[in-house]
């Protein structure tokens, strides 16, 4: 698998180790949650209930879960990822691309036949099934929640799931649509690692009827979570203090991140203050230029004009990065 | 789900919290492995294949996993109990038992009939795939590796899995049976919590064929294992010399226990030296006088009169469990 986060083929094909390089090809927070001391007993026992129920209880508060709706944790979304086709009914998945590509596999891997769609208004006849990252990544692309529902209500003829990926969706509150699996089959997956900086924790949620949420819930087993997450993520959750200053913070630095890209003769053209993407007309050279420089950032195969770039951690980073492109601080 | 390793059970019909309790419910080491410090890195970025590689490396020599064998870590050995049933061939386990009470659920939640078998040397003639706990759990019986392999070389004709859960294996390195992976179908699962004594770090491996390897790692999907536990247990598992002093301290330990529950009219009728297996005549009644005291135990619902002990954690411990059963110390 090619996984554009991961610095180990930064490191195969350009060298030095990772202390070298300046790693923005994630859409990872580099500010992250600075949580306290984990207590013993969260690594030597195993997870236990209640604690799982208390982190339940502040997920369900961020993620403005209502009465009625269910939600379980996992360790990461990506088991989440990798669970939810094997749950499903059978029958093909449309997926809103180009997107996050771990979803295309995962349902293939499970026997669906998956289809890529450019818009989740213009749902096929025959999919059983729609999958749509939204925010999107990378473009950031952000569907309402009338066009949610409405592609939802369809699929609840079918006997299907819309499975909306709100892996970004904490910068900005009104984009979580929790509130929708009242009454449609939609299943949501929050993913805790990218907001809150912490993504090496593995923590993840769904959020759906609660009948999904029970096959799921079932299907991961017993202690899915660990100890150290679900003592962090309850902290981190809860604290709405820290992610109302962190969306401040995100939103300040991609306006200072957007005008360095843009000197270096980059268009921004989308993405969320968690990742900027940006179409240049020499992209392609320009990942080589920055990997010599030990700076790694996303490129896609399907899109040779476009890079992606995750938030620098500081202001040695931005300037760093200002002058590997060459640009003028 | 009923799990007695959980003192949530406990608090809620004997009140106190957590502190107050003398858990003694669990076959977890109570002296962990002595982790230094977690990288920053470990909990804010993905986890890199490079650090995964490096602790297959150190997992495959544990575990004596031989070239040509293969090795996926997962966040528990229950995600891979939870995963294997789905991955498997069509048809009915036979699972030796009593056992570890999560294998069957997980199988027949796969659509698959599960039967309770006495004796893996008796396997019946309609069964695909068969289970063994080994050493076994609560019992510690111990099948050799001749007898495991003549099952494997039955279920190989049909097509079938021998699955050998060695979660209680560490306690003496001849009982891994690793190269028996070599050539027969035989799929083995290490739990890392449980000798280390981290078990709320969520980590575990199975060991087998390539092929089967690779399909448990394409289910599993992606950064399947938390940052801090690819660290720890890269370390943990390198560490021969605590490895050796622990499997002494543990022996050592269980003698004195035995006095103690010998001492308080049981007798020891099995376990390993994680975990101690008694039958008592009145070992109902015992369970509900220990936990008026705050010391937690296994019971069990098909065998009354067995009471199963974790190791207590220091003289104090002992000491209180030996108060609590009305024993002289």
């Amino acid at each position: 698998m090619k996984h554009g986060g991961d610095l180990t083929e930064a490191i195969t094909r350009y060298g030095g180790d990772a202390a070298d390089w300046l790693d923005l090809s994630t859409g990872i927070n580099p500010w992250p949650y600075p949580f306290g001391d984990i207590a013993d007993a969260a690594w030597q026992r195993l997870p236990a209930r209640a604690d799982e129920q208390a982190l339940l209880a502040a997920a369900r508060k961020a993620y403005r879960v209502p009465e009625g709706v269910d939600i379980v944790a996992a360790a990461g979304t990506q088991a989440l990822i990798q669970w939810l086709p094997h749950l499903a009914a059978n029958g093909p998945v449309a997926i809103v691309g180009p997107t996050y590509n771990e979803h295309a596999p995962a349902w293939q891997n499970a026997g669906h036949e998956a289809i890529v769609i450019a818009d989740l208004a213009a749902l096929p006849d025959n999919v059983v099934h729609a999958v749509i990252v939204n925010p999107n990544n990378p473009d950031g692309r952000i569907v309402d929640h009338t066009t949610l529902a409405a592609a939802a209500a369809k699929l609840q003829q079918r006997g299907g799931w819309l499975v909306i990926d709100e892996a970004f969706a904490d910068v900005d509150p009104g984009i979580g649509a929790a509130v929708l699996c009242e009454n449609l089959p939609v299943v949501i997956l929050r993913s805790f690692g990218k907001f809150y900086g912490l993504a090496g924790l593995r923590l993840g949620f769904a959020i759906s009827a609660p009948d999904v949420i029970k096959r799921i819930a079932t299907a991961l087993g017993a202690w899915a979570v660990s100890g150290p997450a679900l003592h962090v993520g309850a902290a981190a959750l809860s604290d709405d203090a820290w992610v109302d200053r962190m969306r401040e913070q995100l939103t300040e630095h991609a306006t200072r991140l957007d005008y360095i890209l843009t000197q270096a003769g980059g268009r921004i053209i989308g993405g969320t203050t968690l990742f900027r993407l940006v179409r240049h007309p020499d992209a392609r050279y320009l990942h080589v230029q920055l990997a010599r420089q030990r700076v790694w950032v996303r490129r896609f195969d399907y899109a040779g004009e476009w890079l992606r770039f995750g938030q620098p951690p500081d202001d040695a980073a931005l300037g760093r990065l200002a002058d590997a492109l060459g640009a003028d601080e």
